[in-house]
């Protein structure tokens, strides 16, 4: 079971009535973080989730409106007596970019581990979820990000026990780990099934619409997406400057054969998002215009 | 006659209900701002004062509560097409702490002006105004700040006639510049009486109650001080973090025999500050608690 909130939904400037884009996702105990915009961390207390259990934060690129709230947040985890480690992934430039931002907050009871993607793909795994990291198509070094909870086979006690696995080492298989039992060597493929669907989140934003994205995507369960302009008009601004509208996220979603579309990183100059739903339901028809801290718990399925 | 609004009235981190302590001052259609945390553009539009005529930013301190909102607000105005240039005043290390934070916010239309005040005072005209920016008493190099409107004396048309001054140059004289007739030369004093009153505003935070405070924040109208705690039993944590105490604020208040006082940078500890009204009331009369956007306009006196 994962909990999602996508803090905010504006991109470039903050605005009173929306914050900017970044997304919270909460499993098992940990707190992932996509982008830090300024004000993420006011987002996150107005939703009560926890700042001190935020061990991964994901950088989609380093312009302002997506990282100049880290170091506000880093402090606020700071006096939250965090002392573990913290995970930051993003573009090569990565580890500068943070320390040049941290003048202003230098005294941290944490370590910070730096993860700079290097080329167009890279895969890591941090509290049990599979991170694909991609490039997409900004003004500046930009990645995607495809967030996988596997979900192993069935468990077979009909298998087990003809194996002769005593209970007690049933867990440890089901959790994937092979074990030892009397000399004899066990592997969870013994007593699994076949592999089930787990459940996948992807975050796309700042971007052109490029196919690298409809693959990483691909039958994601919720798709969160930059639309930042719904109007036709701003097609040739979208291009000029490198983002995505409203019908070509949904385009994406349906090449992606996606569950469930977001939009989020609303120009500031699109004033009431909702006012295009019908447009975008007719183009790919699960969308949601969302508003900040729109919330969601994805669980398996049956 | 100049605009005061208190952006917001938090310390060290922004709370959703209380945004981080930062001052506008808006004069003769030009903005001069104190401090600027995370968020204080958001406060800024939310009052809808300017962020295009922002013309000279202030800085107490490099604490990331009082500066981690810069490159935010500086793209902002970049976006609101400003190309003049902006100051900015702070103590020695300032361009070097704004430039690292403005990794992310490199393209800029106009340039910066940087003032690093080194000692223990100095004075700058800016903008009409009079800024004297003085020590204060906190863990990192910190300034208070005492800003004086003044105001000329009297005009006297009875002695302009007098002396033989026409008419056209009576306005030039009235604002202090000399100016010259048929050979003669004639200077604002021939013709204005004593100076009066101007309008002086003080603002302090962070800091211990020091006595410099009561020298240059001395008959203000407004004094501006940071009041952190208010609990007596805080005042050991005040003494250790070189804050300051609400009745400590009222102390500095009547010393300096200020018209008022508004406290400021409360702890995120202190829920509601609202509650001492009372006891600061008994040793400050005109004290008030602000809330985020707390505003008045000064004007001169008759």
């Amino acid at each position: 079971m994962i909990d999602i909130c996508l803090l905010g939904t504006g991109g470039t400037m903050p605005l009173p009535e929306r914050a900017l884009t970044s997304l919270y996702i909460k499993y098992n105990g940990h707190g992932l973080l996509i982008d830090c915009g300024e004000g993420t961390q006011v987002q996150i207390r107005k939703k009560k989730l926890s700042l001190h259990d935020i061990d991964v934060i994901l950088f989609t690129h380093f312009h302002a409106d997506h990282i100049s709230g880290l170091p506000g947040l880093l402090l606020s985890m700071s006096k939250s007596e965090r002392t573990e480690k913290v995970t930051l992934v993003g573009p090569p430039g990565l580890e500068a970019v943070v320390r040049s931002l941290c003048i202003v907050a230098r005294e941290m009871p944490f370590d910070m581990e730096f993860i700079e993607i290097e080329g167009n793909y890279s895969r890591i795994e941090r509290l049990g979820l599979k991170i694909d990291a991609f490039s997409v198509r900004h003004s500046a070094p930009c990645l995607g990000y495809a967030i996988t909870l596997e979900r192993a086979g069935k468990f077979d006690p009909a298998k087990a026990h003809e194996l002769g696995i005593p209970q007690t080492m049933w867990k440890t298989l089901q959790n994937g780990i092979p074990t030892e039992y009397n000399g004899n060597a066990y592997i969870p493929g013994d007593v699994l099934g076949e592999p089930r669907k787990g459940i996948k989140v992807t975050y796309c934003t700042d971007t052109r619409p490029v196919d690298q994205i409809i693959a990483y995507a691909r039958r994601s369960d919720l798709f969160i997406c930059e639309g930042m302009y719904a109007e036709p008009e701003m097609q040739p601004k979208a291009e000029k400057k490198l983002h995505c509208m409203f019908s070509e996220a949904a385009l994406l979603a349906k090449a992606a054969e996606v569950n469930c579309l977001w939009l989020t990183h609303f120009s500031p100059s699109l004033r009431e998002p909702g006012q295009y739903q019908s447009d975008i339901t007719a183009l790919f028809e699960n969308t949601v215009i969302p508003q900040d801290l729109q919330s969601v718990t994805l669980a398996f399925e049956d």
